[in-house]
């Protein structure tokens, strides 16, 4: 993986066998991101982990092989896990399967573009109020 | 729902029971946005009620459960109707379903992400040449 | 097509019959794109054609009829080609197909949003490391 930056703006190339997962809880470490969003991505990826949450936790079901990206979205944000990620991605008869991101490895490569904000900071915390953990967002 | 900006830049998160459609109307209202684009989001939603657009009107089905929303994209405008969204989700099959937003209750929540644009405008008006009702972007 | 602009971003209007792959290489030569990323997009696609790459090449195929572009990712590029866009669209049923865009007709319109970034490029190389051809992205 490697970071370039354009003020507010940074994308990564992330090359064959880096886990997407993996290198975008790096980035967030690494660059200090308080706040973060995804806002576009395009790649490959192999045997991805992806997941469903049930309320407790998350099902999750390994898909065997190299998929098209075709979407990817989600957040990094100040404290762990330091990254949220949803994708959908497509198999080779152009069939789609979607939900969070658990793992995968980029196959041969993904270049995803986040937005860093300044101002902003993205917390999971206790929220009283849906008596759960939570993110939150803050001004700062 | 509570609005939180950067710059340009404006995060939103939606509580439970929070219809998305409703909310990011009430977005483009209270913030005067004149354009902005959703850029990404992230969450789940229960009960979605998706649309495909048939020339005259929508077609529409309610989907039952809570899915993970994998993408979200889209439009808020100066006029009615404030939001065009369009959407995919999953179910815990991780099967990927998808359209036109008509409505959806955020559950647990979501986390949405909107550049406003401070120099463009969208407005929903009767276009001549495509002899029907669409939006169009101005410069402001 | 046209084009509107506020700082980086760029919003764009493809109408009737357009060809979305087509249009977006004509917005990154016109407007000297020398990066930009897509983060949003939305509206109605016509007969598209969608790729998934082999290692090799692109196994292709058409999908007819009208389907909601639900999501658009990807990047443009000072070297040709001057787009990658993978997408994911609807059809009428909320089934969801996607991959690598080929090409397709915007029936009846696309609103797209790019970043444009102004010190970065993203240029296709031969990359020795991956003995292949990759996009890669520099600082300038």
């Amino acid at each position: 993986m490697y970071v370039k930056r354009d003020k507010e703006h940074i994308v990564v190339k992330l090359e064959k066998n880096e886990d997407l997962v993996e290198k975008l809880t790096q980035l967030a470490q690494e660059e200090n991101i308080k706040a973060g969003m995804i806002v576009s991505g395009i790649g490959m990826l192999r045997d991805p982990e992806i997941g469903y949450y049930t309320g407790t936790g998350y099902e999750q079901k390994k898909l065997e092989g190299v998929y098209e990206l075709v979407s990817i979205t989600g957040y990094l944000q100040e404290t762990t896990p330091r990254v949220h990620i949803h994708i959908s991605i497509a198999d080779k008869n152009n069939k789609v399967y979607g939900g969070h991101l658990l793992s995968g490895k980029c196959d041969p490569y993904a270049i995803i573009a986040v937005i860093s904000y300044e101002k902003l900071s993205f917390k999971r915390v206790y929220v009283e109020k849906a008596k759960r953990m939570e993110t939150e967002v803050y001004e700062i």
